[in-house]
């Protein structure tokens, strides 16, 4: 029996990789898997071979992962890429190429620099969970999640389709953002909630109390503090990959956390605290952020950047592939 | 038929109290509600009379909720709590009182004052939701949950075995404290928490790419931020109530987040942020604190305290009511 050739090659199958490969492997798209640690490499094959027919492959080398096909997906972590971009490089590959880091501006300069033959689009899916490794992956991760799609001003539509179509095609939901814009905004709604998180588990352990306070963490303590369970090497890599700007977020929260500081010290803390504690109430009641008006977008750069910035996401791609089939948020006037 | 004499007096029938009238009945405990809200008081009578039987009363005044009980359970909101004692005293009530409030210095300086005929026994289940009101109270909201029991030197050992049985009761486990321990530690484990949230949710929502973190927010984002979703009165009131100790908490906190900031600006965040998010994630990794050894303990308040201290809890009462079941926590070298 001939395996029928792979279109998409995913390098790196720890949590995202793996989840991909179970996941297109289940929707039909033949895909090829690699990564660089032998064990792991042993695990998925046999999971592969395992999984419902046709299950993926898993390649013995990078070359061989990517000599045939359109697109490669590199879910490696942050600190290998440059690295993995030299390999592919050496491997003379010129194709499409996506990534699924948490941060977009230095991977984009590292493709540049390491792999530049090869046509790069970043990519970032918002989905994870504070375990890793190919033994979490799990088709159902990206289920409903958001992809950002970091394109520029000059990224081929057909490259824009491709990478649409894989991330809608595991379920997921495409926002598109410059490399700029994700980065600013992924340093608050994702890396200084860890940081936060952090810093609360060890804050409440600290001193005399530690231990009761420990036993009395409930609810507000556990969500809270629930990345702080995540690989400190991950966190560390993701946070100082985006070091700079996740520094002005952290100030613009301590910046509201010394005033709220301010609000406990002064005369009358309640009165001090309501309006602090009201408007992140509202917004907190209105996410998540759920889809509202249904709209088409032509694949043109400045029109796809236009709705991710107002909060929009892509969910598909029209018959004619000419149009993405979009959504724009529910405002808060709809709810 | 006459309906049998009511023990315990719950007296507020919101989240918590609702909860207690619910799992108190259905563990075969004969219980009278009462709210100062007769539109409250309506609901709570309609479903008590639709509750398995003997369902719950629900008392017309404060006076017949608590004339004939031996446990009364202030399950009101604490900027409600000085006029309810109030009101309590005028009716007459000198037996036991307990309360589920998230503070426990002010209640019980409050019980001094405007109750000082009662016997004052300070309680705090760790339970909640971001919702609130009888509407969402359930059966089972104590399940496993902490009830801190706020004890003095002198306190009577019937007294404690009282609220021990009624926290039991319900399916919490009991951990001893003094009213000062338990507001640094619940400072900590749950009152900053309520204030990091609001202050992550806001910071996501700030700046010209405030829409799109909004979209691009997922589980660090969704967990770090859940209870920003609570009413901010409640959460005003109870942060209020314990500013001063909560005050030198977030002074903690911003000093471990001002360390973070150092990290991210320095020559090579990665190695600065390893230590800080490693000792995080160790405490997280081993949390929620589990049962280790199983002891027994006097009802002595010196015992009783040390083992609050070291974080250790009760979970019963044993056959000769003489001695406490115990267990101390799980240390890091039995996991």
């Amino acid at each position: 029996v001939t395996q029928p050739r792979a279109s998409v090659a995913v390098v790196g199958i720890g949590l995202v990789g793996g989840s991909l490969l179970r996941r297109l492997t289940a929707e039909g798209v033949v895909v090829v898997g690699y990564d660089a640690d032998p064990a792991t490499r042993a695990v998925a094959r046999t999971a592969g071979a395992r999984a419902e027919r046709p299950g993926w492959t898993v390649a013995g080398s990078l070359g061989e992962a990517v000599h045939d096909v359109d697109l490669v997906v590199l879910a490696v972590p942050l600190p290998t890429l440059a690295e993995v971009l030299a390999a592919l490089a050496r491997c003379g590959y010129e194709g499409l190429l996506t990534d699924v880091t948490s941060v977009k501006v230095t991977p984009a300069a590292l493709a540049r620099e390491h792999c530049p033959r090869a046509r790069w689009l970043g990519g970032h899916p918002m989905a994870g969970t504070e375990r890793s490794g190919f033994e979490a992956s799990t088709q159902g991760l990206f289920d409903g999640a958001a992809w950002v799609l970091c394109v520029e001003r000059h990224t081929p539509s057909a490259d824009v389709l491709a990478v649409v179509r894989l991330a809608t095609t595991v379920g997921a939901r495409v926002v598109p953002a410059t490399a700029e814009e994700h980065d600013r905004a992924v340093a608050r709604a994702s890396h200084l909630p860890h940081l936060v998180a952090a810093a609360l588990t060890s804050t409440a352990a600290d001193g005399p109390d530690g231990a009761l306070a420990l036993t009395l963490g409930a609810g507000s303590f556990r969500d809270g503090t629930r990345v702080a369970a995540t690989r400190p090497e991950l966190t560390a890599a993701m946070c100082a990959a985006n070091a700079a700007v996740l520094a002005d977020a952290l100030d613009q929260l301590r910046g509201r956390l010394a005033r709220v500081g301010d609000a406990l010290a002064g005369e009358d803390p309640v009165a001090a605290l309501l309006p602090i504690l009201g408007a992140a109430q509202r917004i907190r009641a209105a996410w998540p952020v759920t889809a509202g008006e249904r709209v088409t977008v032509p694949v043109e750069m400045a029109a796809l950047l236009a709705l991710g910035r107002d909060g929009g996401w892509i969910t598909g791609i029209a018959d004619d592939a000419g149009t993405l089939l979009a959504v724009r948020p529910r405002s808060a006037a709809e709810q």
